[in-house]
């Protein structure tokens, strides 16, 4: 099955994607966790975008607060889905890193969540719901979710 | 191939989403158009959504403005991804759009891209990236587009 | 006398809601609280709506914070009048929920008070105000109440 | 029946309120359109307020921009029901005057719908739910409005 | 002398507004401090505003939250100077109380100064500055407040 | 009588501040404008407020917009009450001029009214009403202006 | 001399950054001008940031909206300093952009300038006076220009 | 080697500045810290701004919040490059000030970077990058933090 990689920017990050981390293993979706920044380390963001479908990534989460530059540049070095997760920190929680992961130019989507561990959440709710049109295991899992009125 | 339905709630929308149409040609995806608001024609929108998987629809994709709650109700009827574009129209050229459509709470994800005319090229474009996980011949047109610098 | 039914999305906005209480007691209103999102029980949300004036109900009142899609949803399935009330917990305490409960398109109006506990009393004042046009017992109290400084 | 007294402060706002008109019609409630600033002429606005029940009023509707203390004003004198029209004009398309409309404090409940011409329409017809809890003929107007997808 | 009159709309806004009270020892300015809410007490606020020339005060200040409509009310009933302190408590640190306050319409302006306890010290300075230019001792006061870096 | 000195920092600017001439002809009032920047000729504007007081001028008027520093700047030269208009141009209707002109430190107000044309007109106003403090003409100018519902 | 690279993302943005011509001519600072968009030309961006010193250039300047991570991603790949200049497009006359261009983490700065023209012009001067530290020429005209109130 | 000037307009802003203390010290840039206000210490602000590049300084740096003047004042007195560090305190996490910052008008640019301490770590680097261009002992030091991932 196709994985997931989650990019975090920094270690302070962490406790937020965490909250995904159920919604993974419900669905039994394998993932992992990068923390590489898009500005500190964008040489290793780059390789990882480049190289992710090759490696057995089916989607990408960005996650990042602030400037929140880290899905739109994942999804600069990729022609997978990549999924923005902004973060609060910078101004009006979390305002900033929302219309800087969201507002995209034309050819280069990212399809955004809510701001913080909603999102960080949702992203796993949403890449289930992406590998579930090709795996119907997980769209049995989706139904079942869906159910239970979107609660594990 | 699996289809991608596309809902406005007006037909005043159909500029704006129209934008979306050369990159559905480009990358050969079905795609089919509904005018059905998620407030005037609730039920028609219900029904839409239950039954878009087995009408053969892979993903949903609702553009609105306002209040915007068209993609969300699309996603709470049904399991498959819903891709939102806010629109413009309202206050601060679409921000409460965009706010509508993204922040909605964990369990039931929508994929938000841009506002406006950039964001409905962008639902195509992720519809492309979504459907390529399990169509290779669509993965070759994203990298064509890619090396193309994301230009028809 | 007809009923108000309260709608919070999510157990954790009962204490908000809660400080209505008082003032459906002192107007004398019997009212309900359901705990029902418009996302994760749609079909729930649906029912209540589309029933409830035949099941005695006159106004209803969703609250919700973030997309805040509650008070528009149980809208497009009444012709009762629904009062929204905001709660915070996105961004720019509540800003977003406001924009999402509010900026309704033409046909489908939600009545919206204000953010969070505020808006709570407030949605149980309008209610009385509302009912008060053919009961002249609430209007008695509304007079009352506003003698007394618009206080309990 | 009782009557609608739509408020406005301006000569320059009543192109946008008389959007509502073709609503009052369909829904055929009798109203009344007043030029009144609630600080300019603060006198006739109190005045009218206060005498609006027994001179057969049932709702009162204050449409203005920027501080918009319209509605608040005629609520301050009144224990009928208030609608507020926030209008553009100032900064963000008419985030002011919905802030300023909509953030009543406990007590004093606007009853607020969309910025500008949906929400001259959305006030006419929330007044139609409003009449309808005890006037069965604005009831079937309104099951018939809805039945035709919220449109004349 | 002149004397200043403070209103505030609730008994909880007292500590922020009693920041002003050593600038108003300092430049020995007489003032009373009144708790009248324009929406739950109009007519006191009302009686207060167009009986304040007579009863000695040159300068009204009014500090509200929320939709904040008390400096404007106070000015709607008076040809004296008023100014506004926005208070926060709503959306987004006071942002809605600044916009109620300031986007006054033409033909009758609030003097509106800062959020909260600076804008209330500010009010105290402002009302100093205005008295001075008919009396030479606050003038003076003002000018070694100048030289003291502006500093009690 | 003491005159008004309005400054604004460019020649684009006049037309917005004209609005205010009636105003000031109508109170006759005498007033004078300068075109100075704060950040293009600060010296000029420093000099221009550290002499008003002894040139005749009792209140300072600063118009701009973007960082709209003008107001501030005047008042960092003298002691004499300064009235700040933002203007429109940067982003969100003015909404950035209007923050940096009425978010003043403690210790130094500026008498911030509503952004553009409305402001320019309210600035003329409220010059009269601090002017009328101390000369009964003025006040009897006021008084008629509010008869006559604040028009001209 | 030290050469500015200026990077735009598309072309529909050259006109706003040719304000900026006049002031690099007065200056006597030779540019030059790119078209690369970070997300569709990544590479392109990244090689002509990580070779820019040795190529002669001192200074970047980035140009872009909506999402506005063109400045970001330079940053992110030289030592040089890179200037951001937000441009209007998205929400709010171009706050999207500038809150994604401004808002970095700590250890890679963006020098930010104001939105649109204004910020394209101010992107120039800046240069001047960065490099005006190591070239007495250039610190001339910057007095000269100074001196004339900022005007070429 | 040129130095750089800080210039806080509080004590109370010190903390959030000494944030910038180690890189100020890493890139061994000799640096002074000064605490002077716009508005309450304008001629101390305008000399040392007019004097600094006699004074050995190289560059200074303005950090403020709210209405946030210090940084363009400081740059409406000098040709050195000004950098701005806007400060949380007023509305929306320092939304206020980052606008007052960053919006400067053409001609006089302060090269803003990111509200709080962020920023305050982001001038001290810039600076070094500023001061990098002739020095190339500052150059081997950023190639080496770069190296590092942007960290000490």
């Amino acid at each position: 099955m196709k994985k997931v990689a989650v990019i975090i920017g920094s270690p302070s990050d962490r406790e937020t994607i965490l909250a995904a981390e159920p919604y993974f293993d419900f669905f039994q979706i394998p993932w992992k966790l990068f923390i590489l920044s898009a500005h500190r380390n964008p040489d290793a963001v780059l390789q990882l975008a480049a190289s992710a479908r090759e490696r057995g990534y089916g989607i990408l989460v960005g996650a990042a607060g602030m400037a929140a530059h880290l899905a739109g540049t994942l999804k600069a070095h990729t022609t997978l889905p990549v999924i923005g997760v902004p973060l609060a920190g910078g101004v009006s929680d979390g305002l900033d890193a929302l219309l800087s992961t969201v507002q995209m130019p034309k050819g280069v989507p990212v399809a955004t969540v809510a701001v913080g561990k909603a999102g960080a959440i949702n992203a796993a709710i949403l890449s289930a719901e992406i590998l579930a049109l090709s795996d119907s295991s997980i769209e049995e899992k989706l139904v079942r979710f869906k159910k239970n009125g979107c609660k594990l």
